[in-house]
């Protein structure tokens, strides 16, 4: 692929974290660089950054850039407090994406289990273990693109929804992972990309990543998926995931339960691509998900226009939850789970 | 009310029609006025006048404007092939919504039945036609509202799609005069928007006049409808229709049909107001209603910004067909069709 990084640390532990600024494209490829632990939670927030793996290795980071701004001579306490508290900071950033809070977690579990270490080293020890984070995020997209791509037939006509891709991960993404490898392994297919709304990661970045990458992509807007469906024919949809419960309830991106309504009324596999640390097996069902809710301008004031009257309300849900019974099967980086239940979810994470 | 008319015939046979330039608002309530066969072509096909009942009805005008433009001296036969080649060239500007069809071969019926009483009579007929169908057009909208109103419980969450209001009719709408009549006789109740891509009807328009007239309304992005039912609570859907083939079968904006797979899943009954005009018997079913597709930039370059990468593929269709067994009753100026079935439709239109 021709795609530049996602995000990529720069140097050593004093070092920065460059992003690509994900709201300017398609037409600007722009770089910003974050020094601090303001300016990842800004990153996160505003959707600089964004997608679930990213945004848990983008906060990994964020860890390392808070637990540098304490002095060399501190107690391995302070360090630990320091970070307890970035990541209570972190979490607030976005509630709905597991991977944020396990990232954070992550970190926090090596910095009290090296706390022996004194605290540069244990600085240059999280910083490794944010690398050990994104070199396991791309072999997780990798192997959920290898598992994936097997439920890809050659000539398949493919839906998927917002950006689950390159973009949303370090690298190949989760639901566009399947289709990258499908294309590596010499098999040709249409995907339709879901434009998006309010803010457009379909038509904006899944649009654009894919035709970086020469993948033939069609963008129709969010309403257009029935009717695709019954007058184009649709093979499959995948899309991916910010949060999974334990019997396989989903929260993605606003629109997906919707999609998956439509998809069974048309008898269309619908799957959902994710890594295991898109599982929250603390959540029975669905129910327990926070679901952020975004300002109204979102969708008011779209792409810097004002589209509809001064003061008029809107209600703005940035996820949804799609019930297990919806999706065909889970695509995750040890296998596929199918049926979607809670045996079998218990079974692939070996719990 | 406090609007403006959609369109209003201004003068004498040598006047003109003005009509509230829809592309404009909800940021510009600007008037234009129509004077020659091809701005009355351009404003249907560029939208700045849409909804199926307003193009009727400025297509109708349209052959009053095409009429005046032979010599007063010419004989019948000339304005008569005058106007079946108007009528043929105004039906290109938009083929989906039958109305349009409609009232131009009304118009040509008309001038054949007095083609005898001289051009310059018959140009005066042909304006009190085109003055006869636009008064019945508010009539019809009137029992619309009211047969529709009895639908709608007091406290009521409404959600409609596009805009099948006041703007797309000569006033009240279609699927919106019910809930003017509702709000008239003193019930309460919630109207959600969905905001309609690409072409943002339901944000730009149909908030636009719920929120002038004092009711209470609420924006979503299409992708939020199932949620906001699952979520909030919807006790029905009221949409409009530009064409209804013999057994119900319903096109309407693009999105509604997976709207109404969406209702269907959350027991939400799925209502359709239209007036007899936008029934088209000579169809037995949806099948054979052409479906208007539209430049892929409308998505592309939504709202005058670049919103996916440059020569990206768009699938634009701009309507869709719901199968008559997914809506709930269909609401005419003569009464409610329900359940909907080639049986009902067939004696309600009295055939």
């Amino acid at each position: 692929m021709a795609l530049p990084p996602t995000l990529t640390w720069i140097g050593s532990v004093d070092g920065h974290l460059d992003i690509i600024d994900q709201r300017l494209l398609p037409t600007e490829l722009k770089i910003v660089s974050l020094y601090t632990l303001e300016e990842v939670f800004d990153a996160i927030k505003t959707l600089a950054i964004r997608g679930a793996p990213a945004i848990g290795l983008t906060a990994a980071y964020g860890m390392v850039i808070a637990a540098r701004t304490i002095s060399p001579s501190s107690q391995s306490a302070v360090l630990i407090q320091v970070l307890i508290e970035a990541a209570e900071y972190l979490k607030q950033a976005r509630p709905t994406a597991v991977n944020l809070e396990w990232a954070v977690t992550q970190m926090l579990k090596q910095a009290i289990a090296h706390r022996a270490v004194g605290v540069r080293s244990l600085m240059i020890r999280l910083l490794e273990e944010a690398q050990k984070l994104h070199a396991d995020d791309r072999t997780t997209c990798h192997a959920i693109g290898e598992y994936g791509q097997a439920l890809i037939p050659d000539n398949a006509k493919i839906l998927t929804h917002c950006n689950a891709g390159a973009l949303a991960c370090s690298e190949f993404g989760t639901a566009l992972s399947p289709m990258y490898a499908a294309w590596n392994h010499g098999k040709r297919f249409q995907v339709f990309a879901d434009e998006t709304r309010p803010l457009l990661q379909g038509s904006r970045l899944t649009a654009w990543e894919l035709a970086q990458s020469g993948v033939d992509v069609t963008v129709i807007c969010d309403n257009m998926a029935a009717w695709l469906m019954k007058k184009k024919g649709i093979d499959l949809v995948i899309v991916g995931a910010d949060r999974i419960a334990a019997n396989g309830d989903t929260a993605n991106k606003i629109g997906t339960y919707g999609l998956a309504l439509v998809a069974r009324a048309h008898h269309v596999p619908f799957y959902v691509a994710a890594p295991s640390s898109t599982f929250d097996l603390s959540l029975k069902d669905g129910g327990g998900i926070p679901i952020e809710e975004r300002a109204g301008d979102e969708i008011t004031y779209g792409m810097g226009r004002q589209t509809a009257p001064h003061g008029v309300k809107a209600f703005n849900p940035a996820f949804d939850v799609t019930p297990a019974e919806l999706i065909t099967g889970i695509i995750t980086e040890n296998g596929l789970i199918a049926p979607v239940n809670r045996e079998k979810i218990r079974e692939m994470m070996g719990e």
